[in-house]
């Protein structure tokens, strides 16, 4: 019954036999491989449409070298205020952006909003000198608090950034979670809605360490080679990354994984809604779960082993927000979260909230 | 006959059996798994100390962040002129170090010598605003040239270093292949020795990619794991780097591979030493070798898909250096380089030599 | 009739007469003549113990380089979020301190309270590795608004600071509106209230363009004058540095001009209160007003060649915000602001007022 | 008799009176004021071409500034490796290129050759991604041996470095000195000859503080107001950086004030000239002459009142560098030097020379 998050899984069978079956013989070095090659094309086909990629080993990197290239230094970078690149990276956005300023913006349930961005937008007005200028959007499919974008949406905000000459960057490290959910073409939610950088993750969804930075425009990679060497993440034997993401992306192994963490997460959402007390403040659209629960429902899932984090939250209206004798909490499904320990998490759930009720 | 490097090889078996077998159910990330701690407790044990080490995927990464953190912004690191880290990195210690000088200091066969460390501090004197000031000494061991620092080689410039306010830092990408080389205690070319900080490669003698940053004063670690997170390099799954290392220091496999490498050195430096009008400008101490072939023998080997490196040095006296009909190459062997390819690459150059002779 | 800031004045005559004064023959340079030895020794004298300071010419240049000093890269910078360093400078703080994180905090009239401090300090907790670790808090002095913080409240704020291991900065480039407006002692409101670093403006008083980056624990000073020269900060002929600071330092010459100032902002802010529609925000308590004017009057003010900026801001409660038909500005008055110059604009107001209510 | 610098000197009579002029009433700040504007026109005179001027307070800020617009970060910037942006700024072209390589060349007398250029770009080869890649040139006009390029030794360098993809910044502390020196017109030393961006400096020659960075391409100049805020290089109250330079550029000022102290050198210079036992290794072709004394001469020297620097060089032959009994020194006269101090210098020198001798 841990749910504390998808990186506590491995890898998933079918990725590590990949790894292998690529072990043998001889392999150009520094993602000059064959796997690297055909795991570049596999996103070509994935898309729709010629992408450039350079796959590292971690989310941070991917993102922080993706923003790097869109916005130079003394820029800003707009974000959700709780997003994963100005809460959860340590500064690494603004240390590989050369001092670049990430600004938060407020929305509900972990979304920007046109308005918001507009807002934002507004307080680093083009030409000012004493303000940084403008340079990079970036959008998180999942969102912190596991809600999506519609492509809609998306499209809505990259229209506004573009005409503000701002590039849209995308933070993907739950994105086959938010394919699968949304089923629709992963270019629907990408460049077809005006996203130009996609960090895509596979991490998280089953492989053992690997995320290619994803860019519409090939002409747009430009230096990333460089970056990425400067920036320490060239795999120097960059077959074991080629070899993941070439698998990953093989026969919808990545949605099937993504499916099977999305189906979970529902399973387990449904069962605590129906937990007298237990509130969800966020719908629940792909693998993350934020319920509000009573107190002694958390502290008997504690008590039967469950594992998971407590969350605060600055996303969440004030009439929303956990009262007196409530928590909130994150859980978070994987690709191979077993049904058998949702129901019994839900199980023990449903009896501490009987009790109470 | 592929002699490029020691990164075109994959993962030795036992390192690869490792990762499979920490695969199954759930690890906590970040590198708080069990198998990053026994890692850590194996490096304590080979070293003769505790250790304090974080481990990384890649030795830019490594280097870097370990220089980071001798190396306050705005300060000097001293190294040789053809370092790796100096010269190979695109400029990732400059980044990491906040804009930090690298200074190269010249030295035959690749070492550093006191003389010419006491020439480049001299350049940087305490206390003269105008200047930059002397943090980190940086030493390659094995060196860019396949040279070794004998413990007492290190001894003085360790004391130089500290007797100047400078912090030692080992660029060991290829350690495993210079203490099966020296056959000495690792604690003798490293802390014994006075070096502060070492860059422990496992990547290039057998592991898919993990590199252990080592604290030997483990206070001196300090921030070190905010700084692999501000550098993007904290691998989510980080089982991934435990499992490695553990298993490259178990029951002294990562000295098996070094010696294998070096063994093949030596084989592959003899044939050719034998062979007329072949020098060898520097000793071949671990698995690199540095031959000055006739151009005939040259042209021999590759037309007989013989492949590896011509390599251009600022380390040759000039009487040593490659004249008319000569070229300098680099040859590398691996821990799986094979006796029969070693043979038949001496066997090609030894026709092409009598050929000419 | 221009009130936009008080940097759109000259200098001071006695402060001229010095500059000139200093100019004949030879003098030590980069800050070692003895004029800024001087000025060191009169900022001692004023703050009643042994300080070090460091000149430099512009405020930004003082802040960023006292943050610097204070907050290593990868750290957070807690400050008002309407405050200069987060808002006007261009991300100079950002690049200074190596990629640091500034975190805006809320508050009405441009003052953190403890609450907000304690709010934001509770966003980066100690040991965290997802997370910047908190290093510096700045407070401006006047603030953002024109108002001042109390001995005590900044007591209260660099106590809470201090146990929270933050170094506690004081943007001063209106230090000597605060010191003369509250009467205290310059040690009250720094030092013995716990500031360890104070950017000492004199640019804004009277000055051509000097400011004092001075240390209350002299040890602290350590690396500036490295940093300073590094940042492209150390003036090549220093004397004209010192010998601003020694005059605005001597006789109480920085006090007489900045109450100048702020009685030319009183006899402004009084005239304007007193006109219908016009209301105050916020307190006027040194040298800046932020009057909410009635649209008439603004356009009045501007037909009659009145300058100022119209002003935004999120430090104002929603009910206290400018409703329809009014627009909030500010107005700077400066050391030579003339009485006449404020009458005539207070009257303008005054007329428009009257036709409206 | 001190000829330590031309630092040590105040400013010319005119230009303080042009700074004391320009100090009544109210000026537009930031660089906006009309001081500023006349400085920027009377530039475009003097090159003969519109150009785009961003004025400083500092020579160092200037190079930086300048070598970070040229430079992304990332890149190599080369310069003579005595040049005063590798070897006297503390690293500030490093820090605001956000870790920039600075590549020194070797070249005797202070001077890049194009074999020297060649062999250092062949260092640097583009698209190699472990290399970092060639941006900038930077050409010292007088060098740091106080000699000087001819126009076409300029033109070779620059066009190398175009045909390069470098830009070639050109760092004119004392361009004053060269253009008076060489008697050509400003443009054909600059873009004529094809540097791109020149630090043009006033400080040195008269000035209090003030530096032109000076695109030769107005469009080039971007983002330069940005980068100057962002570096705490704007200067608030513009006008006495504008009334510096406007006051410099007026009636050939800042060429009489050259020409004065290259006079004085040539006095120096020949009087030492014919002191028995001294030698110039170096042509003295501007305001800084750097003989080898006999030591004897240099105690009389020291004895009499006399100051200046020891020197060393990296710029010497084996041949012509001091011997036993010898000692280099650098000597530099200023627009103010008199002749008085000059003769005495000689006379003293003479004396001690005819003794030894």
């Amino acid at each position: 019954m841990n749910f504390t998050s998808d990186n506590i899984a491995g890898a998933s069978p079918e990725i590590l036999q990949a790894i292998v079956a690529g072990n043998g013989g001889v392999a150009a070095p520094y993602g000059m491989d064959p796997w690297t090659a055909e795991a570049e094309a596999r996103l070509s086909d994935v898309f729709e449409r010629d992408v450039a990629a350079v796959l590292v080993a971690t989310g941070t990197g991917s993102n922080a070298l993706a923003l790097a290239a869109l916005a130079p230094p003394g820029t800003a970078v707009f974000c959700h205020l709780e997003a994963h690149v100005i809460e959860d990276e340590c500064g690494a956005p603004e240390f590989f952006t050369g001092g670049g300023k990430l600004v938060g913006i407020p929305g509900e349930g972990g979304k920007i909003t046109p308005d918001g961005f507009e807002a934002a937008l507004a307080r680093f007005p083009r030409g000012i000198v004493r303000q940084v200028q403008p340079a990079a959007l970036s959008l998180s499919q999942v969102t912190e608090a596991g809600t999506l974008y519609t492509p809609d949406e998306i499209r809505a905000l990259c229209d506004m950034a573009h005409a503000a000459g701002v590039a849209v960057h995308m933070d993907g490290a739950r994105f086959a979670n938010a394919v699968a959910a949304l089923d629709v073409a992963p270019a629907d939610i990408t460049w077809r809605a005006g996203v130009d950088v996609l960090s895509f993750g596979a991490t998280k969804n089953g492989a053992i360490a690997c995320e290619a930075i994803t860019f519409f425009d090939p002409a747009r990679a430009g230096d990333m080679l460089f970056r990425r060497k400067r920036g320490g993440h060239t795999v120097s034997k960059g077959r074991f990354l080629g070899t993941q993401m070439a698998a990953f992306l093989t026969d919808g192994h990545w949605l099937d994984l993504a499916r099977h963490a999305n189906r979970a997460a529902r399973r387990l959402a449904d069962g605590l809604a129906a937990v007298p007390g237990v509130r969800m403040p966020w719908p629940v659209q792909a693998n993350e779960i934020f319920p509000i629960l009573p107190a002694a429902v958390d502290d008997a899932l504690k008590a039967a082993g469950g594992r998971y984090y407590p969350w605060t939250t600055r996303s969440l209206a004030a009439q929303d927000a956990p009262g007196a004798g409530e928590r909130m909490v994150r859980l978070i499904c994987a690709f191979d979260t077993a049904d058998e320990a949702v129901d019994e998490f839900v199980a023990v759930a449903a009896r501490a909230g009987a009790v109470q009720a």
